[in-house]
């Protein structure tokens, strides 16, 4: 049966991503050798690398005074690294949520943290607004899109302070505007790659500022000076980055993602908030994320959750099953993921809502 | 062609692993889904990854008072992370090559570094023996195998305090006497996964005793509590271990291992030894690494090096260029190479001698 993988990450890779990673592990690029036991440091692999680093400033339109590159250790490291690098004394974020909360406990260790705001009171279900950013933080932090609570802030903020982010759910669905940002990081699990790589980008001329020494492996400049090959870096990852990449410039770019992204949750959407089943988690509509796409069973309708669960999964949808802090459903709508895996979801809940 | 792959690392897996881990890539455990989607939450994926951890304690017969955790980042982020997490004030080091050199180097980040003996001066062709390690170290380091050089230290050192080894390119190689050991990592890619992964092995009991506050990925207590859970792991690096670790059971675990790495080590050191053409670049033959061979064209024979790089290369030799600092040529034998790989550099080395 077709499977449909509605997973919150690691997460469904175009069948191009998948196709041409297992044709790899077999015979890559011609070798004769796998991916995964070819030397980082070869021609071949060289050549992903560079063109995969290459096809990530094109795609999303990367000013020149930035650097890409590839890391390991998950984008939980990089709530590490990114004070590490460029806390001096104080650094303002905005809680919206599990992810941003866990960059902020982070923060400590390096310095003052100042939250502008926090939805945390109402459950992170909304992104708060209207708040004053310190002039005297050294950069202000924000997550973009919030796998857990199904936010997402549709734009970048403009503060007047060198800012960084967390694209990790939704980078590559959109067109960013670089303007204002120092680091934007990413790991891949959602939206490029299998687990086991994260994309960092960098804004050259901001490193090199805070006076705390920095462990090599920590500092952004190591890696951005020797092009993601200071270490071994994760080779298969960066292989798969690169074909999932490839597939976005064939569909379009960003732009087009960004179209086909908002109709795949149009379309949800209008059936959570038709369907007298199910409800939205999101209580500010304009905040409701277009990746990660959570709602519960109706008042009164509880009691169908693990009926409708089952339901689904005789349907062959997978990996809707709600974060434990939320509960109930998240449909995550990926960029690999098509609209007829939402419209099998749509016709899943219509189907359920008619038996009942 | 069949190619002999002796690349440094990434290197050579075991045909089982690379068949295991392509299946998987279409279609892991028969969920429908591809290991690159698959949540690291799933029933699936976490019985691999429970697997893998208890075979580890298994093949290696750790002791109970360790745990096994996956992390990522490398083996170059343990530079960091041992001292980060077990130097208080000092610690000593054997400086026996390139990979102990860059531990040194991250040492001083973090406190007092003492060298106890340095083989340096004379291009680490031998690894330095009688020297005094001072009782005032918090722990006594060193790198086992050394990649570029072709030195190892066949066996686990006693000096009265606690030890921590960089077993990158030996682990799997032969059994571990863990009596000392606080900590022991391996970055995979040499004797058990593509690039992605490392191994750390911990003592649980010699956690939590510095003073300094660790951030939250770069402390072990975090991954070991978390069972390597603690953020999303690199999914099919773990997997693709696993299938490395379910082969080496099947060989009859490290000591088997061991006496066939012995065999391929011994054919070829007598086939440099004897051949007029070739020599060893390990001055101390009891240091010879059983891993990485290293060997250059023999006085009077330098001129021959291109031509003989190109007739390797023609018998479908792969990856055996050695290093710039030492120059020649290095064959790499780590566990998954064939005896068959080697007697085919054995026979081409002769052939070429023959022609010459």
């Amino acid at each position: 049966m077709k499977k449909h993988n509605f997973s919150a990450g690691p997460s469904i890779l175009s069948e191009y991503t998948i196709q041409k990673t297992a044709e790899a592990v077999l015979n890559f690029a011609g070798t004769g050798l796998s991916i995964l036991e070819v030397s980082h440091r070869g021609k071949e692999f060289v050549a992903v690398c560079d063109e995969a680093r290459a096809m990530i400033k094109e795609i999303l339109a990367i000013p020149e005074d930035f650097e890409v590159v590839f890391l390991g250790g998950g984008a939980s490291m990089q709530f590490c690294m990114a004070p590490y690098n460029f806390m001096e004394k104080k650094a303002s974020f905005l809680d919206t949520g599990t992810w941003a909360g866990n960059a902020i406990k982070e923060g400590k260790f390096f310095g003052e943290v100042n939250v502008v705001a926090s939805s945390k009171a109402d459950n992170y279900t909304y992104i708060p607004k209207h708040y004053e950013v310190p002039k005297d933080s050294d950069y202000f932090y924000y997550c973009t899109n919030n796998t857990i609570f199904g936010t997402e802030l549709h734009e970048d903020l403009h503060v007047g302070l060198p800012v960084i982010a967390d694209m990790s759910s939704d980078i590559f669905s959109r067109p960013i505007d670089f303007t204002d940002y120092i680091l934007i990081f990413a790991g891949a699990q959602k939206n490029l790659a299998p687990a086991g790589v994260t994309l960092a980008i960098v804004r050259k001329d901001a490193l090199g500022k805070v006076s705390r020494p920095i462990p090599t492996m920590l500092s952004y400049k190591t890696h951005v000076d020797k092009e993601s090959m200071f270490n071994t870096p994760p080779v298969l990852p960066i292989f798969s980055a690169l074909q999932t990449l490839k597939y976005y410039k064939e569909l379009g770019g960003v732009e087009a993602i960004q179209k086909m992204n908002k109709a795949k949750a149009e379309l949800l959407y209008a059936e959570i908030d038709n369907n007298p089943f199910f409800k939205g988690t999101v209580t500010c509509k304009e905040d409701r994320s277009l990746m990660n796409i959570c709602f519960v069973m109706n008042d009164g309708k509880e009691a169908l959750e693990d009926e409708f669960a089952k339901f689904a999964t005789s349907k062959g949808i997978v990996g809707i099953k709600g974060h434990r802090s939320v509960g109930g459903f998240r449909a995550s709508c990926y960029n690999a993921l098509p609209l007829e895996s939402v419209q099998a979801l749509v016709d899943c809940m219509r189907e359920f809502a008619a038996a009942h």
